[in-house]
């Protein structure tokens, strides 16, 4: 029986992981594989019971686990320590590096129902159906950094090897071999030498897939057309720092962040969390948006498991529940009926 | 009499820069002050003439005027050029430089007659009124870059120094002081060395303006913001690469980047220049929009000469052509009586 770890993390992640496994739980119910789900701790929560974000045991269970189902990390309780000590840089970015998930995979499809929820003009959102492939584990992120005296200064490093690039890439031309075969990969080429390496290898890796439209796009016009005209993309590939941004960017898109499910893969691994924070303003009050994590329970099980019907069943029973005008509060309007964390989670599971 | 360096560049640079002089003379006609208008290479245009995109005597001539108005540089003709002689790269980041061009900052007002040519929905943009404050001369932009072997790699170097961020925040707040006294630094504190350092400079320089209200703002948060309730932003101050990506995202707010202006400022001298780009596609047929360039000409009264009153005479003339329903092919909707880039230069003239 494939190990999953919940690390449910923070803030809001404590009410929303334990939404997606409910669902996981159902729809495998009767199914030939079942899941193990076994818990541990990471960010803040880690922080208070062990002294430190990305305790031995936790990443020992993750190098173990089959897969990783995480909630969200950070709160203004631990801002204040040192920075390499905080959630986020503490416990966040070393998971990643230690499990070597270079890839983060976010699928932004617009759905009927949450037109409306975008504040950008339906016509303009309405078709929109893209992949951000985010480069996760190199670039300014993983960098030497430091500060230098004299003038006093601190840096940031942007580094790739020819290797992270290419895998990364590859990713991309094969995720869009499988859609609608348009690949934009976005750089700054006009100004960044990693950005240049990034194109040459990108060429490079181009011809094995002829059958594959390749375009690329300065970050600042990307930032601009995924505004302007966001049906125009099918695949996007970029760097950490810029997939930091873009993606974000292209949640809102849905009007909501609360709504955008995210994997972080390397070859044979797979950490599956929502693309929102841990929202400490929101939490423990059993009304944050669980659909994100439900819907990262979803890919996990494409993913890690190869279960694509079942993680389609996930995805159609969270569109059912929206369809019949469901919203936890992040995303009604008036007339719709609200639901809170656990009661949505119930929905999904009986629309299941 | 006061110099004004004019140079024109590439693609409709050549057709924008006219249109924004011709209106810069009508507006001082009769004036006590009057200025001088001097001509020079730069971008591809003078890699063609003198194999050099910013000419020795270009830059002395900067250096000895008063102001400079720019249109813009690149084309495709010059992009398989060896990266460091490029228009870009040789061109308009070395001229900043030269010119100690520290802080460019770009006004994003909504005119009511423009609301619905943006792509968001008309209540989340139609207060949109605020100011991107971008650093210019540092960063990853101008840090040590270069090649690695073995493995074959590339990096950038992001590297700030506390005067850099120091200057630069320092016109955030004078900004703010003088608009509705809120000021967004946006950063990536969480992850970064040095936008730790610039958090750090920015609450030592908030010290000296505590009238003013100051946020820090993630990167990716800030660019989700821009899109979810842009009307919340008053003056954002950022380094040079997200304010690259912020400054392009926020244009696109009104709908087209053909209506933003910018000026790159240091203590005693600034550049002016639209947002947008050489455009080649379209250069040479009389349909690019001039009117950013002109409104760079009313920002070059405002800021290097003091003549708001006249600055702001042009700004009402752009307004009062736009609310008759004259556009260029850009803006147009069906209705819009449709200009070419002289006839609209001559109609904010006639304006005047
Ligand atoms: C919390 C932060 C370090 C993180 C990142 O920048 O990668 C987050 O924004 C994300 O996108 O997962
Ligand atoms: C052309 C390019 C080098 C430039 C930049 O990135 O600064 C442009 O995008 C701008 O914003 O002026």
């Amino acid at each position: 029986m494939p190990n999953v770890l919940v690390l449910p993390g923070d803030g809001i992640g404590v009410e929303i992981t334990p939404e997606a496994v409910k669902v996981l739980e159902a729809v495998l119910k009767g199914n030939s594989t079942s899941l193990n789900f076994e818990y541990g701790l990471i960010g803040g929560a880690a922080i208070d019971e062990v002294g430190k974000a990305l305790p031995d045991a936790t990443l020992a269970a993750a190098q173990a686990a089959d897969a990783v189902l995480m909630g969200s990390v950070g709160g203004p309780k631990w801002d204040t320590l040192p920075a390499p000590q905080r959630p986020e840089l503490g416990g966040l970015l070393p998971i990643r590096k230690a499990l070597g998930l270079f890839a983060n995979i976010r699928p932004i499809k617009m759905l009927p129902m949450l037109v409306d929820a975008s504040t950008l003009r339906s016509e303009v959102v309405k078709n929109v159906d893209l992949v951000v492939l985010r480069e996760l584990t190199g670039g300014l992120y993983f960098g030497e950094k430091g500060r230098g005296t004299n003038p006093r200064s601190a840096f940031d490093t942007l580094i790739y090897t020819e290797e992270e690039i290419k895998r990364i890439v590859e990713l991309g031309f094969q995720t869009a071999v499988k859609r609608r075969k348009k690949l934009c990969s976005v750089d700054k080429a006009n100004v960044l030498e990693s950005s240049r390496f990034w194109r040459e290898i990108t060429l490079e890796v181009a011809k094995n897939y002829p059958e594959v439209e390749l375009t690329h796009m300065y970050v600042d016009n990307a930032a601009m057309q995924l505004v302007r005209l966001p049906e125009q993309f099918d695949v996007i590939v970029t760097e950490n720092m810029f997939g930091d941004i873009l993606t974000d960017l292209a949640s809102m898109l849905m009007g909501s962040i609360g709504m955008i499910s995210s994997a972080s893969l390397n070859g044979s691994k797979g950490l599956y969390e929502p693309a929102h924070g841990s929202a400490p303003d929101i939490a423990g009050k059993n009304i944050a948006n669980p659909l994100a994590t439900i819907l990262s329970g979803a890919l996990m099980l494409r993913y890690s498991f190869g279960l694509e019907d079942e993680a389609q069943k996930i995805e159609r029973a969270v569109e059912r529940v929206l369809q019949e005008g469901y919203r936890t509060p992040d995303l009604a309007k008036p007339g719709d009926k609200v639901l809170g964390t656990r009661e949505m989670g119930n929905a999904v599971v009986e629309a299941l």
